[in-house]
């Protein structure tokens, strides 16, 4: 069990370290069930003329259209599709990126705003020839406030980065994702992203103080705000977030950053039925309140993935049916008796579940190593899940009290056709659903789907908690709108966009 | 210094308390800085037969056409201002609400939105003839979700009313404001307000998942949700909260509760200098991380105010010129044992401080009284400066090293003409400034405004952190606004409201 900086930065480590294999294990033939779109949209193809225009605005370093080099651009990390954009553009500034779409706008030709294209629902890759406008180049950090707390940066910022810049004035940005060495913070903004923390500091929306915008015809939008409160008129920046770039190219940056806990407390937990692990929860929200950084649960099936698949071995002497991860933070000026403090605190707590017998057992960290291990068994169940077979994922929300009813109800459905796994960010109301099987077949897609994005709605429930909608999920968006909705979604679209140049195929 | 639900009644009894005087002190004279809109907008007179379409939809006890009887819906409760509708609505139900909306759209009549018309911007009533809309029978609680820490009711429902309800489950909603027996939620929402614990839980948008709203043609948007991640689209809702009823009337509302703090510590502390408050800000911040539930201060005058008008006697042996009130908040299992915990960490933290010379002084709270005569001092400046004389009231937010910068300024540009108070939500980058002058008159008007304003907005500051802007400032809206931002704005209100028959003259 450990203190402050070694700590996160071995967090960090092991984060990045879940998404690399995961990268080359998905096979091409989960191209089986991503439908393309039919149909190019009426957009201008990319002519000479532009091609020397965005040269005159970006330089030579900031138009790539060499066809190997234009592969990262446009293919997805997951395999599932690529385009064929003959232009990537690299603004290095807000300027520059005004150009480019003041230019793309006059010519109607479609672009496709991508940041670490780290995505999970194909959504910033090109569907045919859109120029991709990658914002790696705005990488600049330009403040952090320390008397406010806020961090502003353009959006080519690598998350990581961002936070190691916070982490030195003892601040923390408050998200925390597997891609964080590779995504940017405008990406993260875009997808309004959520991690393994959400239920201490909120989505990604809940920490962003303000935003600088660039939208379809080039208008620089300054809705920058480095205080907390503004209530003057709309929060236009909102729409933006979780927009996926379909609204305006996010390029810059308000991010309140918290303080940097002193200590944490790490533990796994085992409980009998999938009540234990609620009543668990609320119990540990009542005794830690905001303290509670993390709370995490997995099905046995996805306990039993990761001690199958890699070396690690088994916290308890025998198999339980549900199993929790949960860390708890502590802020302090003394690391070392805030630690012991914590520890104590949370044996407590603990001893007070076994006697109730809301939980079966219990580990508590007392090193880092054991604190990693445990993270371990959460962060790596994605992986072993790729090296038992193919995987259809799905990250969907439902009231916690339903939550678990869905896995039973998908299993009960694929029986004798699928291993169906559950896990996720159980302190949020959102799992994510594993469905493992030999090979992918229509056969078991059409089981699937819309089977579960139908009993998600029924539930009151989100078909895509924290991955967005993208390319991939189109088709069902409907199934998490009612009503006027997507009709009033429509209507945002066209006052920002009339002309749909913004990431086409993409959300709407 | 006291434990739990009983802490909690205290408070919110204090809270009540501090909004009666000052109802009855503002004077009429305030009327002098008040400019009602120059023409009345070409909208339809209310004709007999409207008034009989509306009893045919809302019945008898929900129509309101008595001169008298319109008195309280017509009128600023700070006697700012007083419209002439002849009608106030009040429907019972979502479905009553969508039937008057279509009815007003159809024959082109203007509404406002009203819900417990606790506002100080002058949004919630007619600037003519306008109809009122009230929500206030639309008030059932209809779900506490204990799993997943959600309550969902009606727009009409009281915060008080709901804040009761969620205590009886050991919860809370994240809102605490001086008129909370009087608000309602769907006004909170629809102000976004704010409050004395913002700087833990953040403003009300932050808390709020999901809403129903009611467009202008009567459309009932449902953008409800009971879970917390939802990245499916643009998040809507996010565009009517905090639009004073200009794009919709809020129907229907899922807030996330918290759990209920086991127990409280609170504390006045003294400082020789603002710079050492914001030290002392941010070494608590780091100290308490998220259990911070309340950061304000209050420069020597607002203090001097509370000890010359009421009978509180002074904490400390001197003045200072700067204090802050400071709480903490703390869960755990055991009240008694919690509360000596956060007692000893609480004095052991101001014992370094004092160390350090960071502060001159402290009191911690000892008991229910003590804590409550601490609140008391940091509640009643606004009372205070109500009885000293006419009062010119500015809520900005300007980043917190510029902030009292902003008092200094102001008290400079006023001397010999006004005494310049500074007080409020230091922890959110909140000041109140209290102009106090014996009469209001032109003269001091003209030098307190555009000045203030320019200032803010030269600090990159809003101009209304908490309080909205209504009729009352949308004059001066643009000052924190840049580029094309309200020209979004408007294409926004043309997509809900294209016919700006909801609560026009108001925002923008």
């Amino acid at each position: 069990f450990l203190f402050g900086s070694s700590w996160l930065d071995t967090r960090s480590m092991l984060a990045r370290r879940s998404v690399r294999p995961f990268f080359s294990l998905l096979p091409s033939s989960s191209r089986l069930f991503f439908h393309t779109p039919k149909e190019r949209g009426q957009y201008a193809t990319v002519q000479d003329r532009d091609a020397s225009a965005f040269d005159a605005i970006l330089g030579r370093h900031g138009v790539i259209c060499d066809e190997h080099d234009l592969k990262p651009y446009n293919e997805d990390w997951q395999g599932i599709h690529a385009g064929h954009a003959k232009l990537a553009l690299l603004p290095a500034s807000v300027e520059e990126l005004s150009a480019v779409m003041k230019h793309c706008s006059t010519r109607n030709i479609a672009v496709v705003p991508q940041g670490g294209n780290t995505g999970l629902v194909v959504g910033s890759i090109p569907m045919f020839d859109e120029v991709v406008i990658n914002t790696k180049r705005m990488n600049k950090i330009i403040e952090l406030d320390s008397a406010s707390a806020t961090l502003t940066a353009e959006a080519g910022v690598i998350l990581e980065t961002a936070e190691a810049y916070a982490n030195e004035k003892g601040m923390r940005v408050p998200l925390d994702l597997g891609a964080k060495g590779s995504c940017t913070i405008g990406g993260n903004a875009a997808t309004n992203a959520g991690g393994l923390h959400v239920v201490k500091y909120g989505s990604f929306r809940s920490n962003i103080l303000g935003l600088e915008v660039v939208t379809a015809d080039g208008t620089i939008l300054d809705l920058t705000s480095t205080v907390k409160k503004d209530n003057t008129g709309y929060d236009l920046k909102q729409l933006f977030i979780g927009s996926e770039g379909t609204l305006g190219v996010i390029s810059k940056l308000n991010i309140a950053c918290w303080p940097k806990p002193s200590t944490k407390s790490v533990v796994m937990l085992a409980c009998s039925t999938f009540e234990k692990v609620l009543d668990t929860l609320n119990q540990s929200k009542i005794n830690f309140g905001s303290s509670l950084s993390a709370f995490e649960f997995l099905d046995v099936r996805a306990r039993q993935l990761v001690l199958d698949h890699t070396a690690e071995r088994d916290f308890f002497d025998q198999s339980h049916p549900f199993y929790a991860v949960v860390e708890v933070e502590s802020n302090g000026n003394n690391a070392e008796e805030d630690n012991r403090r914590l520890y104590d605190e949370h044996t407590n707590f603990l001893s007070l579940l076994l006697d109730s017998d809301t939980i079966a057992d219990a580990v508590v960290a007392n090193n880092e190593a054991e604190a990693r291990k445990i993270w371990s068994a959460r962060e790596r169940v994605a992986e072993c899940a790729a090296k038992a077979g193919k995987v259809y994922k799905y990250d969907v929300s439902v009231p916690t009290r339903h939550m678990y009813n869905l896995v039973v109800d998908v299993r009960k459905k694929l029986e004798g056709h699928a291993s169906v796994v559950g896990y996720g960010h159980v302190g949020d109301s959102n799992v994510h659903l594993n469905v493992i099987v030999p090979s992918f077949s229509d056969e078991v897609l059409n089981l699937l789907e819309p089977f579960i994005y139908d009993r998600v709605a029924q539930h009151g429930g989100s078909i895509s908690a924290e991955h967005g909608i993208g390319a991939w999920k189109k088709e069902y968006l409907h199934l998490s709108k009612r009503g006027m909705a997507l009709e009033y979604m429509r209507k945002m679209k066209a006052a920002f966009d009339p002309e749909c140049i913004l990431n086409p195929y993409k959300v709407i």
